[in-house]
């Protein structure tokens, strides 16, 4: 998220005075609320409508984002970091072409 | 996201061969997979370990990176849109200091 | 639910004092929780393991069968009836063979 | 579930020729799906309206019960099967008043 999502966020939330809703539990059920109505675009099939896709994607990215902007931690970070574990988990040789969970590599 | 993150995971994804499990669907699942385990974190309380609420954020929020790039948007712009919408549809005066649904204001 | 599952919960809950735990808002993020769980089974298509499928719908069953318990409903009755507006959703001569949403036949 | 409310489903579907949509992998995303809804009942807390909880929930019940019957399994005993599985991961003296999770009591 580069800055200026961030403040245009954070302002937007302010303005409405929506801070004491966003605890972080209440941000993480949103997300999972969210992550199901993205879902719901592909109940029955991968044909999803792309408008309503990238609605829901919308959600789920934004209330993600004001989760981290509420633990100060920085997504980009938060991804390589990530990124950086997940590497270790799945080396190329014993995971290239195989969507095997690491454990059973 | 900005570019690094974008091709790092692209990266990570294409030495894997691993575009192929990333149809659209198969990461909408995901994201709502790794919303539960976030919301785990969450499952008796609010008091949840930061460092676990950080890992599993990093996995709903790379998951959301990949549908972006997947769908071809940027996932900036994608918030800036949806916030454009959400600001219609919560007018500060009627929504400030309420958690109510849009369509029961 | 028959009877008797009820009780069995009701025992092994009651036994190691979790009746605390079990809010209906906390039990509904349970509910959240094990589905996510259940839907990893499927995380990268159709060929699930049997017994991991089985596994996690239990545990999604569990949670409901005590979120009803604590609403003081019955889930037979509780589907029955929500069966009853389902069919006057979806017409057969309407639905038949088709996945639209109600709104959208 | 029993008998009555497990025909009664059976043919609500068949009347509908929808046996083709309801494979495990689409039901368990349906699960996902509802549970998301059923927690947005409680999206900013837990004072939730007690006939929208019961109208999700049945949601919920009604794709695990089709669910079930697609595995060919009953219900009840899937869920006193791992009723008796996880009375042996949290002995009552261990677990007795803590929310702590099996392998870290």
């Amino acid at each position: 998220m580069d800055g200026t999502v961030r403040d245009k966020l954070a302002s937007f939330v302010a303005e409405r005075d929506w801070e004491r809703f966003h605890t972080p539990e209440n941000l993480a059920k949103s997300i999972a609320i969210e992550s199901g109505e993205l879902l719901e675009c592909f109940q029955w099939g991968d044909a999803a409508d792309d408008a309503r896709v990238r609605d829901e994607l919308a959600d789920v990215l934004t209330y993600c984002m004001l989760l981290a902007d509420r633990l100060g931690v920085d997504p980009n970070q938060l991804i390589l970091d990530k990124l950086a574990k997940t590497r270790e988990k799945y080396p190329v040789e014993k995971a290239r072409g195989r969507s095997t969970k690491y454990d059973a590599l």
